[in-house]
């Protein structure tokens, strides 16, 4: 590993992140906050420190494979940990843990807080918090199309021919040219939510702050109850709409705003799945709760939608206490938070694409012992998947189990019953944010204990990075001298 | 499918099962119960049809493999239904459905029992439900070691190598021979457990009773209170040796009689897991619930050791109420329920064989990230798995999975909260008996509403034939004409 160009490369990333606290700044001094100091001091440790680094690191080296894991993983550490400076220093969020744990979840876009009285915050730092997740979205856009594919991550590679822009061999020009594209679609979108949140009678502030949150799939909110507390049902729908757009791989937004036609998404397998998860498990819910005496009509539907949606795309706002919802709604949440969006969006979880693969390579095998001589190979959008490549995604499907269960040990060690052990892992791995139980939707994360916040950031972390990205790191050989 | 071939051969398993109950009728007997008549009219019964369906499908032809998928499924299914004839006609079980659970309980090995209160069962009832478990081990040594590696199913082809035996083509001779031999094993251990549970101190016929669903992996038990009836340390280190040793592949305890080195044993990375997981979970266990105040010392130890041992080992024999035990303890057992025994064991889950080939599989997987270009094959055993072996061990694993997530919001729809829900298929799917919660080790199933109970029914079917040799036959072209 090539420390050097890495710690470059993170420089670079941490002066923009630096830079952005100027929004918030802003903010702060419109709002006649005090914070305009802690948010001055912040920008200049931040940008100051990664100019530093930046300068003594000077490197023309090429990037190879594990300089990207290391850029990646070491990137989204260092900017959760300057990020959380603005909370520390304003005293807002004293507790070290607890404020790495509000920032990380921010750029994880996971939407897990330790807050128990948001409401009271001083505007400018919600504006920060909901930024962090706004700017950890921009992040994952950039690495799950531009960069995994190319790191061969869990099957990711599949989608090298997806990425809009030239397709040259270097790293580099690829990437700025593929994100350049990516956010202005990412930002466009960002801005129609505003403007259709201001036209529902949302003020300009909760308008951008709830737009930051639902396109990078989220989830923080200023309000103690969340999407709750708009009651209209128009500000629902327009969240529930740019949730299940954030769901969907920007690349297919991409060429859907280029080519003008909206076929590109009904003719993508994974957009067709995606969309019957979703319908599905609205349906079964809605039947369960309706069964279970929660009423009907347009609410009860509404709120169904808006639940499914939101812990599917791994958003994770509420509009109803789902915890309080019957078993099957509850068993179908917590299986849904494994979901999560398609590959190339904003959402967290196993991806949508993934498990369309496991669902057909199950049915590949079923044909296989039949004939067991023949050649079964799953094909999706065209392509036939390869073994090797299919192993690829059956590799991060057991990994994503097995820290799954591992984490619950842990979590259920450190005291948590079990739902809320199994629950806080699954909402922290999937980057969903709320859980069920004592990490409920109108619970929060304050009362998990300390090294138990530590595990839920690791597991935000490598829930977010696709884990390979994170667990190489461990491997003594990626540090070697060259 | 050749039905008439499938129906000549369960035909003839049907004849057996009816010809052993004259066991239970000579206890009834020399018990002077009133249960021998229901017993003759089962026996008649169960035999009489047999021999009809044997002597009107008479058949040369060859078995091809689907109608082997249609022998063992069938068979298992026909084996619940007249083995339930007593408990109907003694009236002692009066619901079909109550009836056909607890046989289907039985022959599956799984345990779980709708009984509310064993001991004031006819003692010759209570034989013929351990009888059951005992002759459903048999039938499934014979499966996992001699039929389902030349099926192809979930990665069992492995195994071809390990059968004891001359190696022909045709699929008959070698089954009887292999039968044989693996059988004689496990009476010899059957026996050898009698044998020391009655110089414990047991009586006769408690100790048939529970050598037979040892050894079985079963976990019926005689008593109200399961093992913890038996307050003797001596008798409870019996029987988890013998549970242990139930748990590992019968092959080898084959090659280590007739071979006489032990090392056989340690030899086997299989088995040397097998032992790894059970101590590492024993000693995870206990100290948890040390700290818990469980208290310590060798009560404390053997608590921990022997849930462990039953619950992996999937026999579902309690010495304590597990459900009681703090969370981390549950969640382990929880997790537990889906390790199961060795390959070619009586034990269910999904087999210590199956993890340890996707634990490695993980490993390569990362090792792949740094040299895209290398080819890493997994081995066991020194054999090199194929991709295509590989995934259709990852097909099992995805489809247990899979089964496990839809037959849980199925039981968490019919009202069962959702650690019940959960539990209850984790312990049927892998054929432990008890789980957590509503049907906890100190409760029943009796409770499960009745749609609930054929769920269960179906989840303990799948789990014992390996799901893939039931979802086979839901295949059109299986039913195809020849």
């Amino acid at each position: 590993m090539k420390i050097k160009l890495v710690l470059h490369v993170v420089a670079l990333v941490q002066m923009f992140v630096g830079a952005t606290m100027l929004l918030p700044l802003v903010c702060a001094w419109y709002c006649h906050e005090p914070e305009i100091v802690p948010f001055i001091q912040a920008m200049v440790l931040t940008i100051g420190v990664g100019a530093a680094v930046f300068l003594l690191t000077r490197s023309s080296e090429d990037i190879r494979v594990r300089e990207g894991f290391g850029i990646v993983t070491l990137g989204w550490v260092a900017m959760a940990a300057f990020g959380s400076l603005p909370f520390l220093f304003s005293g807002a969020i004293p507790g070290l843990t607890d404020a790495y744990f509000e920032t990380l979840s921010g750029f994880t876009t996971t939407g897990a807080s330790i807050l128990t009285e948001i409401e009271s915050m001083p505007r400018s730092l919600l504006l920060w918090r909901s930024q962090t997740q706004w700017l950890g979205g921009m992040g994952i856009i950039v690495l799950s199309i531009a960069i995994l594919p190319f790191l061969g991550v869990g099957g990711m590679q599949l989608f090298r021919a997806e990425v809009p822009g030239p397709t040259m061999d270097r790293l580099k020009p690829r990437i700025s040219h593929t994100a350049g594209l990516l956010w202005a679609v990412y930002l466009l979108l960002t801005m129609l939510e505003i403007l259709l949140l201001q036209l529902g009678g949302m003020d300009l502030l909760e308008a951008v702050n709830h737009s930051f949150t639902t396109m990078a799939t989220g989830g923080f909110s200023t309000k103690n109850a969340s999407i709750a507390h708009y009651q209209s049902p128009y500000i629902q729908y327009v969240i529930i709409f740019f949730m299940f757009m954030a769901g969907v791989s920007f690349s297919l937004h991409y060429r859907c705003l280029t080519g003008g036609r909206p076929g590109v998404y009904y003719r993508d397998r994974e957009w067709v799945f995606y969309v019957t998860i979703l319908g599905g498990a609205t349906v079964a819910i809605y039947l369960s709760n309706l069964l279970g005496g929660q009423g009907y009509g347009e609410k009860a539907v509404r709120d169904s939608l808006f639940q499914v949606v939101s812990i599917t795309t791994t958003t994770g706002y509420a509009t109803a206490d789902f915890d309080r919802w019957d078993s099957l709604s509850r068993v179908m949440l917590l299986a849904l938070m494994f979901v999560g969006g398609c590959a190339g969006s904003t959402g967290g979880g196993m991806k949508v694409i993934r498990l369309l693969l496991i669902l057909k390579h199950g049915k590949s095998e079923i044909k296989k012992l039949l004939h067991p001589r023949a050649i079964f190979l799953v094909k999706v959008k065209k392509i036939k998947i390869r073994p090797e490549v299919m192993l690829n995604v059956q590799g991060f499907f057991n990994l994503y189990i097995a820290l799954f269960v591992f984490c619950t040990f842990l979590m259920a060690a450190l005291g948590l019953d079990m739902i809320s052990a199994a629950s806080s892992v699954a909402a922290t791995l999937g980057n969903i944010g709320p859980g069920l139980g004592a990490v409920g939707p109108m619970a929060n994360f304050s009362e998990v204990p300390l090294l138990g916040k530590w595990v839920l950031n690791l597991c935000m972390l490598l829930g977010r990075l696709e884990i390979y990205t994170v667990i190489i790191l461990f491997m003594p050989e990626v540090w070697k001298k060259y």
